[in-house]
């Protein structure tokens, strides 16, 4: 499999990677994808700023740059993530393997951390990562926890789950605290209702998994949260990765790691 | 002394406190304060992104807002700061006790996180803060590392400095790494001359402080940096805190602490 981010972005230039990025380039830092016309970047921005947990902000390119000069020089953020999304007033209107076509000088493009970035620190620590044991997409779920709203932008928190056995529960919290650039610590263990989550079974994004007898549902904050705000605020124009297909950084885990 | 954020803005508006704000109101996180014109909000916002450690961000209020609705409800940040500053293309052109004449529609208000918030926890950790000792403001230095630009925004990384006793350096880091939305853990210990520091007796900004046999100067990221940056970057018009006369929110420290 792919080692290297510079990997995965040819196998996804090429065509010829199209799945999910969990455990692709173990050690590189993977991000989600959100592109916004320059004149909702600031609103958009600030609303990263006030929801850190969720929205823990890369870097920020400049308006009409697809190249990510801090986090990934030489990746072209048009062609280089497996899928995306394409929103148009809040509405998801497709699924596309590359963007060329819609790139526009006034699109200002935002990487967000991924918790796909610190699975392998969980791996090295001996925990489980039951969605790479069974080859298939992380569970997310849409929460009733609202973000701190800001300008246009509005909506509600998503968070990824992870089933650990109970007496490795504390080991998840204090592996991943290390990590607050790719969501960090999580932000709700065990109790799903209290989220608003009625069955883990039928996660909004993603594939469910199975939460053997033993093990806790640990939920970490997830950059979907852009998408299911999109879906509530209706920007004009919107275009993210597809949930699970991230982008693959440069950096390396040790580099957005807290000193 | 003021035990309370509220005292505090009060005592600001009133014109009865305009000294440096350590060791006021114990417990309430403290605030860098930037005020600049929507048309340079998002290109500053950037930089702040860019640059974590000197920027951490607490709150970016609504364009022509002054009450900082989320971290502050209820203060006014054109007069409930002890003192202020007022930069021209770069220039500073004048401290001021108020800034009401000078509000505009299109300002917008940067609250950055202040170390002075975690000074507090240091003292309970049983290390010494020496500008409280010494009962004047903390020294802070321009250094000779550069921030990461953004858009017009360039300049070198401020730090202030704390004299620490060797043994107690490991503390330090660790107490302080709980609180990165005030600057978190230090960014360099001893060698002041590998920052670019001549002389730790001749600060650049606020007063200088004993380092005693056997202490070792640890430097923390400062909120000065946006200063540093404007004097650098001379955009049009600028307000801000006068260094060490901060503004104290109404968040507890450990509201700003790191899960």
């Amino acid at each position: 499999m792919y080692k290297t981010a510079q990997e995965v972005w040819q196998a996804c230039r090429e065509g010829v990677w199209r799945r999910p990025t969990a455990g692709l380039a173990p050690g590189f830092a993977q991000a989600n994808l959100v592109i916004l016309p320059k004149d909702d970047a600031f609103d958009f921005l600030r609303l990263a700023q006030r929801n850190p947990k969720p929205m823990p902000v890369l870097e920020v390119l400049e308006p009409g740059d697809p190249e990510p000069k801090l986090t990934a020089p030489g990746a072209d953020l048009r062609t280089d993530l497996p899928k995306y999304r394409v929103y148009k007033n809040g509405e998801l209107v497709g699924e596309r393997d590359e963007i060329r076509d819609l790139w526009r000088s006034d699109l200002v493009a935002f990487l967000i951390g991924c918790s796909f970035t610190f699975e392998k620190s969980l791996i090295d620590a001996g925990l489980p990562v039951r969605h790479i044991d069974c080859g298939c997409n992380v569970p997310m779920y849409r929460t009733n926890r609202m973000c701190v709203p800001a300008g246009r932008f509005s909506g509600p928190m998503v968070v990824s789950m992870r089933p650990i056995p109970a007496h490795l529960v504390p080991k998840a919290v204090t592996v991943t605290a290390r990590y607050p650039a790719v969501h960090g610590a999580p932000v709700h263990i065990g109790a799903p209702e209290a989220l608003g989550i009625a069955d883990l079974g039928r996660p909004d994004w993603g594939d469910p998994v199975p939460v053997n007898p033993g093990e806790v549902p640990v939920f970490w904050a997830c950059g979907v949260t852009p998408q299911a705000v999109a879906i509530q605020s209706k920007p004009e124009f919107m275009i993210t990765h597809a949930p699970g297909y991230m982008f693959i950084t440069a950096m390396l885990d040790e580099q957005v790691a807290s000193s």
